[in-house]
């Protein structure tokens, strides 16, 4: 990887609020003194792999080229690997290997060589069993961030045998698009599976104000729910605490009420089941 | 806009802890790559136009001289402009025309000239109609930071087309002063409308002890509440618990219980009034 | 001090989400422009001075050499000092003189030497009587980081005049080790006083597998609450939600729910006494 200016480096955990995450990135700024690292997100609902995977996801296509280092990891100092992946964009992906680093790598124009992290001269001299972050993805994405070869991180692996994770895709069939929760944002909007282009494919033109059918599966005893909304090209368009179905700036199909939190509304869950029929 | 050491930038949103305000970060990055940003806060409540307004207004005479970008934009897509407002100080804020950088130009010097940001090259190539903050103001400023002119923006508008935000002010009567609930801080203090000169202009010399009767404006059909608190010059001249009137940091009237949160046990309100009369 | 290639700054307050962090930074920028400012939390809880020097203890080893602001300071503004400290490995610890910085000086070499920051030159012009963080310490540390001696922050004082803090030790006696809850991590995890180490000199040999009694001391008028719990290595050893014993990454005991939130779940207090068997 060629350094530019100052060697980039992304941080997303789970850590919470304590200071886990400043010290992994002491132990970074230890290493690559002169790095700039930014923080996606320390919020991560605790274990979330998924949560984790889907924020990559969509933020590391809008940052530079650089090393990104990710740890949600329930599974610290069992066998699970501590992984490299090194991107067709130029990127180099550091955490554990679960799933986590999988969606991003494709965003960032594919995997093209996964390597197990086991260069001990690049981890901290004492390896704890349960803060990988600090002791081991740390002072590796440091020493790639200085210019260390990604080769000398360590053993290249099948990119076959890489926990794969794949976010659910929407179903059509006649009259309706099958969908699901993906993400719940922290102010209660919901990501679904698809884009708009699949609510076109499905149920034909969608344009601002077209109006929609939205029912969420039956869940945890309480009965489906149904409900109606417009599609809508901002929110604006509706006045305030009105639900509405759009394609967010990512290309996705959100679900949310204006100025409100939807998922609190309608209690809803990831993987909850929503189907779109035209109204 | 001439760069000293490296291009500063603060960045202020109501975000809250998803990825969206490290995305910006990473787009900002991408073209001023040198560039200092300071997040202000990404945990404005949302949609909370004052409330922001009011964190940019106490906070940016503190800061070097820069590009400041602030994001609380319920009306993101529709018709109000995206804005710079360039400041006597030497500052270019960047945001929605909603009120929110009205507070902070005037504490800057003053505003100097608008611009409607309409620079399609300053912008992503694909501007989305809901995240103006990635597309619009993230690049706009960064453009900025490196040096580029504030009059190539886009074309200059009327100061006087601005969308204006005030602060309410006390109202001072024979005995008493009204003021009101400008903003509730994090731990639960009452920044309140005035200063302490407006508290002695109504009532008299003010001196550390001097009692004062509060009685706060009934809301929500709880009768109004009175209570005798003492202005302080320091939270450590009380016990532990004890209301206090006070000056703040920012020559503005607090009220607040020490070590306590006053505005839960009150259950204040933005905006609900408070009248002082000495005690 | 001599600055490595950016002057190095770690900040650590109690302020929370508003914006009082950001001033501090801006005026350290101001002062420092190209510093280093690395966060280590801001969401201390509020006025609790042993968590901020827990934190800063367990934190600061793993920083680069440099100046460490800290201010959980309820007395601010009181006769308590602002005091610099500086340690044997070289850097320089603000704050007020309260116990915050006592145990981060040990864990850094000892304290060397500490001052009254008193130089009204490296203040703020106006020094508030509530906010030493933006005009007292921030400044201090700025100058500083720019290469000022740590003997022009004002008088030497003895360091036997330098508030204490010590945190809790575990008491070994026949077949039992008693500790008590020393910090309460943001999910719940339970920091412990003492080490593996005390664990298997009070009760012998210490393998994962091992099985103890650990008895939390009745509170708030609840019994005494006594479950069994296996020692582990690392979480993934037991299943989600089984209670575990643990040496953390820091070499101190902890008691947590694998993937759940053990202080929650036992009504878990700061010094509640913990006694520890083997099962």
């Amino acid at each position: 990887m060629q350094p530019a200016v100052r060697p980039f480096i992304s941080f997303l955990t789970d850590f919470g609020p304590d200071a886990a995450a400043a010290i992994c990135r002491g132990v970074m700024l230890g290493i690559a003194r002169d790095a700039q690292i930014v923080d996606i997100s320390h919020s991560i609902r605790k274990y979330a792999i998924r949560d984790g995977a889907y924020l990559l996801w969509i933020t590391l296509s809008w940052l530079p080229v650089g090393v990104h280092v990710a740890v949600v990891d329930p599974g610290v100092g069992t066998a699970r690997r501590p992984i490299g992946i090194q991107t067709a964009r130029g990127d180099v992906l550091i955490g554990p290997d679960n799933g986590l680093l999988w969606p991003a790598a494709k965003v960032l124009g594919g995997a093209l060589e996964a390597r197990v992290l086991e260069n001990r001269a690049w981890m901290l001299p004492k390896v704890s069993t349960t803060f990988h972050g600090r002791d081991i993805f740390s002072p590796m994405a440091a020493n790639l961030a200085i210019g260390g070869s990604f080769k000398d991180v360590g053993p290249q692996v099948d990119l076959g045998s890489i926990t794969a994770l794949d976010f659910p895709e929407p179903v059509a069939s006649e009259g309706q698009l099958d969908t699901s929760v993906v993400y719940i944002a922290s102010f209660g909007n919901l990501h679904l599976a698809g884009g708009a282009g699949d609510l076109a494919r499905a149920l034909g033109p969608v344009e601002p104000g077209t109006r929609f059918t939205v029912e969420l599966e039956s869940l945890d005893g309480r009965p489906a729910h149904v409900e109606e909304a417009p599609f809508v090209r901002t929110f604006g368009e509706t006045s305030v605490g009105t639900a509405m179905l759009y394609e967010d700036s990512f290309a996705r199909l959100g679900y949310a009420d204006n100025q409100g939190d939807a998922a609190r509304r309608l209690g809803a869950r990831l993987d909850q089941r929503i189907r779109i029929r035209r109204a």
